[in-house]
Formats: C-alpha cells, structure tokens, sequence
C-alpha cells in the first residue's frame, strides 16, 4: 500500500464544484488501494479578501493577528473537503497546523518549519481514514499560528511527504505540468516528463510559477519524488521531478525562462578598491530589495563600471541609494535603464557539454538581439537584453534548442 | 483595577465600521483602567454561510469537520478586532479556543465546557495585553476543534468571567437591555435596570431572546453579575442581571412573555391509571420534539382528558404519533387547535406574595380573553390562549402589572 501526498491549489478547491471534483480525484486514487494524505490551499481569492479585510482596519496588520486571519482561509477548504469524502462515505480526519504540529519559528507570515510530528496523522491514517491537511500553516512554540508565505501550501505538501517518506508528493494545480517554456509565449512550448531538482530550482527561481521555489528545496534535500499535475484534466501526462540520472545529461536545455520585470542600474567610474561593493548594496539590501544579477567590468586605469539588476517595481528606490552612495565612494556617475529583461536557459546537460553559452549567442546575434549582461551558473545561463526583444530571444532560443530536431547532445 | 469580561454579538461585529466601533468602546474601559477580556461571535452572516457551503457537500455534515468550518468566524472576527487594537496602539493578543484552552465534551455542535484553563489569559493580561477572545469554540480531549451551540459565545463569555472571577461579564448585543416586554408588541414596554438570575431564566425559556439560556444558567451558579448593554448606544442605560435581593421581592411581575408558536393537543377519555403518561409521551420525547405544559383534568368515572402543547411546526409529527397510540391505550379520541399562544408573567415577587395569579385571571376576563390552560412555577404564570388573543393578553398584563402606577407589592 503506497502512501501518496496530494497538494490541491487554490484553484482546484475555488467552488463547491471543484471540491467535489477535487474529492473524486482523491477517490480514484484510493481505489488504487493508496493510503492518502491530501493538503489544502484557501479556496481561490479567499486569502487575498481576509488581506484586505485586515487592510481596512490597519495600515499594517499586526503579523501575528494577520497569521490568525488569513489561516482560516486553508481551515475552511479543508473542512470542506473532509465534509464531501465523508459524505461520499469514506472516513476522513481534516488537522490543522496545531493539530499535526507542523512546528515553525516565530516569523508570522513567513515562518520556517523546524519539525513535523507525525505520530497523529500515522494513527489517523493507520485507523483507515483519509487524512486532509490545511495548507500553508504551523505552530511556533506557544502554540501561536503561524503562516509559511504566500504558496506554501506546496511547502506543508512535501514537509509531510519528507517525513512520511511518501511514495510520491503529487502537486495538483491549473497546468498539467512543467513546460520547456510559457506556452502564453512560446506556442511551440511542450510539457516536460521528467525535470531534475537543479533545473526545476532554477526554473523557479526564474519565474516559472509552477512551483513554489522553497518547496522545490525541500524535495531535493529530503528526495521527495514532486509530480506536478492537473486537477482539471485527466490523471495521465504531468511532470516528475526528481534526482538527476544520466539520462537527463543527453538533454542540453530543458526550459527557457523570461522574466519581464527587470530593470539595469550602472555606477561608472567606480574606483577599483576592496570594500566599495559592500557600500553600494549593503544598503540596498538593508530596503529589502533583491538585487539579481552583478556584473563588473574588467577594471582599466583602476576604475570601473558596476552594473547590477533589481525588479523593476524596485528601480525608484534602488535609485535613490544608490545616488546617495554615488559621491560618497567617489563614483563618476550612475545610468539606469528601466526596459530589460532577462532570458535564460537551464539544463544539466551544461554540466557536461561544453559551448551551449556560445550557441545561445550564436542564435541571438542571427536575431539580432544585443546582449547587455550576462550571468551563468553550472547548469543556467542567463542574459539581460532590451525588453523589447525578450519574447523574441525566448522564442528564439526555445526553437534552436529545444525545436523539433533539437536539444539532443549530438548537436553539439 | 477591575477585570471587566465584554461580548460582542454577531451584529455588533458585523462590518469593518462595526469593529472600528467596538475596537473605541473597548478602549473606553481600557482608559478606565480596567483590565479586558473581549469575546467576539462571528461576523453577522458568516456562520451562516459557512453551515450553507458544507450543505452544498452533504446532506448531513460530519459533526466533527462542521465545527473545524464553522469555527473560523470567531477566529476571523477576534482576528480582525485584535489587528484593530494594536494598530490603535495597545499590545492585544487573540487566543482561540484551543489556546486558551476552553475543554469541552466531544460533542461536537453541541459541546459542554468541562473546564477552562486560566494560565494563558492571566500570563497575558498580566503583560499588559487586551486579551480578545474567538467565542462559541472549545478544543476536546484529542485537541479536536468543538462548538458550544448556537449563539454559545454568551457561554464563552460568561465562563471566562466565572474563572477569572470578573467584576463583570458584560454582553454588548443589538438592544440597550431586557424589556418588560416585547417593545415591538408592547409599546409601553420599559427596559429594566435589574432583574434577577431566576427571572432572566424564565424569561429566556419562554423566548426573551436577549441572552442565551444556558449563559444565564452559568452566570447564576458561578454568580457571575451580567450586564446586557447596547453596542450601537452610549454605555449608560443596560440591564444588570444577578442575585435577587430583598428589594427585587418588592416588585411583583418583571416581565411578560408571549410565544405565539405553540399548538395544543387534547387526548380525550384516558384511562386514569399508572403508566399512561409515559406511553404518550414517551414515543414522542424519542423524536426530539419538546412537550412544554402538559394538563391532566381531575378525572370522573376512572377516565380523564389529557392536554399539551408543542410547538406548532412539530403539531404534525406530534399528531402523528398520538393517533397511533390512541387505539393502544384505549382513549376516546384526539383533538388538536393549532393557533394557541403562551402568555407568560414572570417576577420573583410571586415568592413572597399571594394572588398575583388570580390578578392576573381577573385581568384577562376583563378583556374577554378566555383561559385555554394554566401553569405555574414558583416566579411565572403561564396561560395558553387563543392565538388571536395574544398580543391583546400581553398588553393587557403589561399594563397592569407594569404599567404607571402598578407593579409595587403595595398594589396587593
């Protein structure tokens, strides 16, 4: 008897119609004779209506209080869906973080987990019930509810799944899968069999909102086989990901990414000492911005130009500082650029096959797109370009390599 | 500094505005340097909703996954009132109820407290919190989420107060206090400034719908003062419910209750011998439905009448069941009147002096209102009259008991 994890998005339990599918697919699985464990997010909107309710009475919530509220919201869809397997005659238990505990620290609203107890839920599971959990919600040490962040219902699907050691975590959400690129983008886009952690790190990392990128993490250190489907097709098809074989290697790229949200800072003229990158973006990271990509070039005559990206949303204040900062290292200027964006390629075929960067090169110079930064790491490449061209550079690349005929290492 | 416990009813919260508004009153006794417990129901509406939602998934809710759906209200509403209070300035900490915790029974819908630990609230308070509390919840031995019943945050209410020995328990609802009467039927009819523990009780059984039955109940065994106040007026005015006092004895009748959904049934020609009753009424109590008075005329010849009444809506059933004993206990037959209404006087006055029901006869005939059945208890009269009477009675009654210039022991 497997014992499979199945997380349900928001979208998948949005309506009392989609509990009730929701609860026939669960079903289907039982009668493959598997023991279930079936987690929950807020029925879709619900979270963001308890955030405004909260924003009305303060114009910033008391984090602990905001845990309390907006945890009702997994509370409701997992009672729900208790209510229907046992209506349709099937003996089910719903636990919420308390119950379980799913221990965290004290970071209300975006807590970590430090331990899982599986004792109550391996009684309940062992007592032939169907066991469904509230997503996305712990305990810290008083007994206060916490919250793990915004999509972490995936985060309490594969805790449970670690700590069960569950044959599968199956992740059901509105794609059917991972796909080599966004299909809104890319028409030729093709779901993804099997992906490995790296690559799907990577992709998440990147925007690719499939999954929740703490999530993935977890999977990988913990080897949590992932298998992200669809609730609303048929069980067939989906996405495995897993721990990279060697088959995986014969595959260069596995997705392209695009983010279009990017915008480019440059300092000129920054003098070449140790100590001045420290004192340009400690205090950027003090405002909580993330910045992305670094990039430095190569000092003449002891001075330099530091260029660096931050989310577009961020540029105003990132400017700010960084114009703060300008004359106290004693830098010639600064540039910006609000139009970027950033295009990558992941595989971990790039471990062991060398020039898939120049090929990426290669195919967006044929287009004509000019590269204005470049970062690369053992199993990506990432390039920043004019925003303009960053539907066509992900088409682009999408069909050299990964187009029909493509992608194989022999192409190398 | 006085520990005052306050409750919030369901219209009282029922908006964003409305918890602007509690969150002011509170802070009202908070600048009286009193320290605070508040319980909170669930949003006017929301409860509702939420038992709609799960009949959509069942035709008969699992009792247990009902209270995990329907708990959330309070949660969301001592959640809300909470972020309020803090964004206002003063440290508040919400505790549900199995935080605090609030033992009940494991029956679920219906629980019965068991015991309240104090250790949470006192540690709280203590460190200067306003401490806001999710009424009608409780947690039962397996840490499994309960409710009390419906309109039970008076309950949670009153045994916080009962525990932390408050000065007060003062229950904030949609009118300034307990009427003499129902000012809609009775114009004349005045709000008290005290009553008895004794009086409310009967009051509340006969369908005063100011204060929940069982909240009074506890508040009279724990001797608990209740304060029924006005959320939508000034804090002046109230009704203040506790231990009857020598005074209270000068007052004759407190109130006058009519319930017009009663229906009479009359079983004629019952053999007058032991046993009897319990087969009548033994089959229908197994049905749930409530017999309230039930007259046995003074038997002639060995065979006797039987009447009661039960609420109309269960006069069917209750036919239903009767008509099948008839033949079995060999009765005469069975009448039925479906339009009768309860008319009820209730003061603890009557302890002390005689003749408040023969005044209260006379009154009556004097109205042409004829007297269908009689009960009594210690501090109430009842009589069942013709519904088309009922307002007419009550009136009547209310005038002369409680109108100018009536109602002192003097009257006698």
């Amino acid at each position: 008897m497997a014992l499979i994890v199945q997380k349900y998005g928001g979208t998948s339990v949005g309506s009392i119609e989609r509990i009730k599918a929701v609860a026939e697919r669960v079903l289907r699985s039982r009668a493959k004779g598997n023991q279930l464990v079936v987690v929950v997010s807020a029925m879709a909107g619900e979270t963001n209506r308890l955030f405004q309710l909260a924003e009305q009475l303060s114009e910033a919530p008391n984090a602990r209080e905001t845990d309390v509220l907006v945890s009702t919201g997994e509370q409701v869809s997992a009672a729900l869906l208790a209510i229907r397997l046992q209506a349709l005659g099937y003996s089910t238990v719903s636990l919420l973080g308390h119950q379980l505990k799913i221990r965290t620290d004290s970071c209300h609203g975006a807590a970590k987990i430090k331990a899982v107890e599986s004792e109550r839920i391996r009684d309940a599971l062992a007592a032939g019930n169907i066991v469904v959990v509230a997503g996305y919600q712990g305990v810290d040490g008083e007994d206060d509810i916490t919250t793990l962040g915004r999509g972490a219902s995936d985060l309490t699907a594969v805790a449970l799944a670690a700590v069960m050691k569950a044959s599968a975590c199956e992740i059901y959400t509105d794609v059917d899968g991972v796909y080599t690129a966004d299909p809104r983008i890319c028409p030729r886009a093709r779901r993804l069999d099997r992906i490995s952690y790296d690559e799907m790190l990577e992709m998440a990392g990147l925007g690719a909102k499939v999954l929740q990128l703490r999530s993935v993490e977890l999977a990988r250190r913990f080897h949590v086989p992932l298998v992200v489907l669809s609730s609303f097709a048929d069980e067939s098809g989906g996405t495995w990901v897993g721990q990279e074989d060697k088959s995986m290697e014969n595959v260069l790229v596995s997705g392209v990414t695009l983010d279009q949200n990017q915008s480019k800072i440059t300092l000129t003229g920054v003098e070449d000492r140790p100590g001045l990158a420290a004192r340009i973006f400690g205090p950027i990271a003090d405002t909580g911005i993330v910045v992305d990509m670094i990039i430095q070039n190569a000092s003449a005559d002891g001075r330099t130009d530091m260029t660096f990206t931050v989310p577009r949303t961020d540029l105003r204040r990132a400017l700010e500082i960084v114009r703060g900062v300008v004359a106290e290292i004693g830098a010639a200027g600064v540039r910006h650029e609000d139009q970027v964006a950033k295009v990558s390629i992941i595989g971990v075929g790039m471990r062991t096959h060398a020039g898939v960067a120049a090929t990426m090169f290669k195919v967006l110079a044929a287009e004509g797109v000019n590269i204005e930064m470049i970062a690369t790491s053992e199993i990506k490449v990432s390039v920043v370009v004019n925003a303009k061209y960053g539907e066509l550079a992900m088409r682009a690349l999408h069909d050299a390599f990964l187009g029909l005929g493509a992608n194989a290492a022999e192409t190398e």
